[in-house]
């Protein structure tokens, strides 16, 4: 069994990592890290475990829990795992980062985006960006996994056959995202309440999200060349899903069976993408609850460009589920273990 | 491998069912009747099984299907599984029907609620009241289960304590009960259009609702003498999730330890029911997408009464789920095999 | 013009009242007051206002308000209404208090249930508890005017023909209301987020909420006799409305007609209170956004209880457009002067 | 008073029509036409307007009720109202068509988007498209006007000044749109129901839908080119509201006072466009009930792109408001009358 920790277990991607992990049938949960709720029962906070975790919170204590883990999942905010993690924890245990400290190769990007110093720019370098279908092989032979941003894992997977193609001009990309308030996380904020997000919809973060560098970043290793985008963050008023549409222009005419084809060529085999037919487009609906990326795409002859839709859940493939998946791969698991469950609906 | 079939696989219980039989480790779907869809792959119906269902639509053959299937399951409109079975079916398989034919023993009492002639009265007597809780012993030895309705297993399971050991006068019973639209089908109905549902709250089967029979049944084979009481169902802008609010004259005094003593005394051991400690009560978010129901109580010294209340999700424990729980105890498994999810929240 | 102050502007329940003044044909908004956002604009709070209000929160500094305003309406938390009003504000205005301070008569009971000391105890008397149907002739002549509570409202108006007119068992009532999220408030609190509320229902203040001895002590007077009942408040994943399902045993036996007679008796000529067709069930939906409050009922032959629904706006009805209401009656005005309006649906 | 007609009443639209002319001080409502409900009364379709409403619905007849009415809506299915109208209608009654039939000036553009022969193309050329605030002076001499889509209304607008002053380059220009789903209407089908739109996103008619035609004859009219563009649009849970997020390469370097002054120019005295200060975008919840277009934009130095976001109130503002709107200029009324509302929060 992998003994696994958590830092930041009562934010809702660390909840969201307990209750898959709890689903796994080789790993096991031993620390259940929490900053606000020390010494409180975990199924106190989240009653939905009820019966079926019986831990108390314990703190943010990285090295103590590096001596007891074989792996460290940090759901916390940006800067907290920097600033923790040193080489003895890296020696003793191996860490999957659910936040963006070390997803950008570039520290000046990630400090000018985040408005943070990062703490320990010397892992940077050895961190492995951890979109399994991508970089699979690398994070196998990890210590340090940066698991990606949610919308980043929707909008790169949806857009990386066309870019590594070539098929689309990369200057004209524009992704316009959407997302589900559990993203927003558990802080008490006045924008955050039911009421406030109810029965509205709204962009946050035009042009100025923190998310557009990661993409930039994995889309310009794919095309061996710098990218430039346009990236639109909305809120949406439901739990779950991310919907990221993007669009791009198409270098030559293609037909949708030679789109096909290119995604073909890097999805055929994944588990968790799945490619739909054509005239079918993603419905968060359809992945709610499990790791799967649903992508549609269509063809649009009259302006020469593509339009390609993404669909995932942002707390499981966005998130926790990515990270369960990299801890697999860690560990020499089967990749998808402890994430086959059926998208729950409605 | 148990062999099991659905009828009425399209709807909402009959895909939850598939949802929960595909998690299943000993049993495998063989059948995926639909009246509907015939001919039509069923995961372009629920497309969140794309590419983790390879089957078609097959017509309602009950006889075919029975000999085929270990098991049925039929999520079928009031009437179908009473029209179609037979010796011949019942010689052959075992049926677990998750409509109300079979269960209310009193045959003029269904056929005055439900306002239709019962098909095949020469199986009401055999056939088992499948609340696994409380029947489970003749469930293992039934050919025929009668899956009990949402609103009653949430009703009965929350009152079955108080009622059984007497501590309520069964006469002053009030049950008003709230479920999310999954309840309603997934008939197109203008009532049950989005804009019609969001937004808004409402009572509907005002002293009429035909669960009303089946909870006064049960509840009165547990205290031995007729019950009558009042409930009163509400739909609630959410997708899944049944509270039951019950409320009762106690018929001496007693403390709350007293009473969670009643209830420990049938639930203690019950893998699906968790009764709440003092102060806490159930909220549906902790329950959904599980077969668990979740109990909580508070007496009233003010008015002498208790308020007792319960909470499941109307798919899982309150339809498809209790249905595989059935399975599970017809076949000799252990009872909460594929049924052990952590709910999902948010 | 009326001149009119509101204190706790930023609240929903005092954004509810701008909304509804600047619609007023007689009133104008002089004071927008605030604690947190003093010295921010009004519209960059409520956006919705944008170029329609060009004004400044102010401080919640009652004294020189009341030099300013005709009309002072307080929707703050419980205690600061006692705690600023004294006899020269109320010989320069008059108030409108949203808060339950002077609500209760009994300031023991208040003291209790809200755990706080009253500060104004000498001004209980002469307040006027503002149910305008009930009470209108008093509230002319008022210069305190006690607005009901949301909940109480509608159970009040739901109960108040079968308790007046003895048809009922008085200690045998039970109220169980659901209501929106607007209810709460809009301060930052985890279980008012969006996610912790969405796709679920709870009951809360189970046998302890504060609207319990304020429903009890009106519906005693329309009796004669002290009222014990049972109330439990409910929390909806919708923005607005209230749905009070009431409970009691009829003493006699009466046809639905009688009963429609006793409502009519009190209601005929109200324009707010709409008694609906027989088999017709108030909806929140129908009520939104506008100052009714719809009834229905049903009798059930069966127990000999009677059912009677009540549905209303909490922000209108029960809150700001009763303050309205209240404050047309304390000038003179017609009483439902910008308080016309058709209920939004969808 | 204006006796204004209905056809199509019972729709959402026409009952947004019915609540606003309701509240309309120089209008009144002589017919609720429907073609589902003939002979019901109109307060038993949309208890919302119980005891405000006291009227049944009429059938479709157009003739009859031109002879009644000083105006008629129709809000009706494509081809309606091309099919009904006639000289003699025209002679003696204004016609506002909330349909597509007159939008579109190209008629063999009408028929291959809408699939539809247009049976009275001869009326096509006095019909003027009622965007009021870019064709204010031909509305007010027309009999014939041709009400503006809901998408195309929230598009033109947000992007009018952009192309008419030649910002941008009109070859560039992507609508991501985003619905509320009254926007579906109030036809009983699957997609539409509660549970399955709920806590789901979809994009639909992608590089299809039939607003795109729309909008890109009306901007080809302010740049003086044929325009194509992109336009997707896609369902959000929720009852009311259009977001459109727009994007366009701009020609030349322009700063955000450049931009906003060209919004100015063209909407500075427009009561219901609201141009938001820099940094604030809409919000759908902000215009919910009201006539007003929000509009915010945001420049990306970094891609040499605007994003500017639009938002109204697709029953109102996208339909039934502009409608009003429309009838204020056909008979000489002051433009806002009856279309002053607060928009409501929450």
């Amino acid at each position: 069994m992998i003994k696994a920790g958590i830092i930041g277990s009562t934010g809702y991607a660390g909840a969201e990592l307990a209750r898959l992990l709890l689903g796994h049938p080789e790993a096991e949960i031993v620390w259940y890290g929490s900053r606000s709720y020390v010494g409180q029962e975990y199924s106190s906070i989240y009653r939905n475990m009820f019966r079926m975790v019986d831990a108390q919170c314990l703190d943010d204590n990285m090295e103590e829990l590096a001596k007891e883990a074989d792996v460290i999942f940090t759901a916390t905010p940006q800067g907290l795992c920097a600033s923790l993690v040193n080489d003895g924890i890296l020696s003793e245990t191996k860490i999957v980062d659910l936040s963006a400290d070390f997803r950008i190769k570039d520290v000046a990007v990630y400090e000018k985006w985040y408005g943070l110093e990062h703490k320990s720019p010397q892992y940077i370098p050895e961190a492995v960006y951890g979109l399994c279908e991508i970089n699979r092989e690398d994070v196998k032979k990890a210590r340090l996994v940066a698991n990606p941003g949610c919308y980043t894992t929707c909008s790169i997977l949806t857009l990386y056959p066309l870019v590594k193609e070539g098929l689309v001009d990369v200057s004209s990309i524009i992704i316009d995202a959407k997302s589900g308030t559990s993203g927003a996380g558990r802080g008490a904020k006045v924008p955050n309440l039911f009421c406030e997000v109810n029965e509205s919809m709204k962009a946050y973060g035009v042009a100025s999200h923190r998310h557009t560098p990661e993409i930039e970043e994995q889309l310009g290793y794919a095309c061996g060349q710098p990218v430039l985008l346009n990236f639109t963050p909305h809120l949406v008023p439901m739990n779950r899903g991310i919907l990221a549409t993007t669009y791009a222009n198409l270098k030559t005419h293609v037909t949708w069976e030679e789109v096909k084809a290119a995604y073909d060529k890097y999805y055929e085999n994944e588990f968790f993408v799945r490619v739909l037919p054509e005239g079918v487009y993603p419905e968060t609906r359809w992945v709610e609850g499990s790791n799967f990326v649903d992508i549609g795409f269509k063809i649009d002859e009259r302006t020469g460009r593509i339009i390609a839709i993404g669909a995932l859940d942002n707390l499981v493939k966005g998130a926790a589920g990515q990270a369960v998946q990299n801890m697999n791969l860690l560990f020499g698991l089967k990749e998808n273990m402890g994430l086959t469950q059926v998208p729950m609906f409605p």
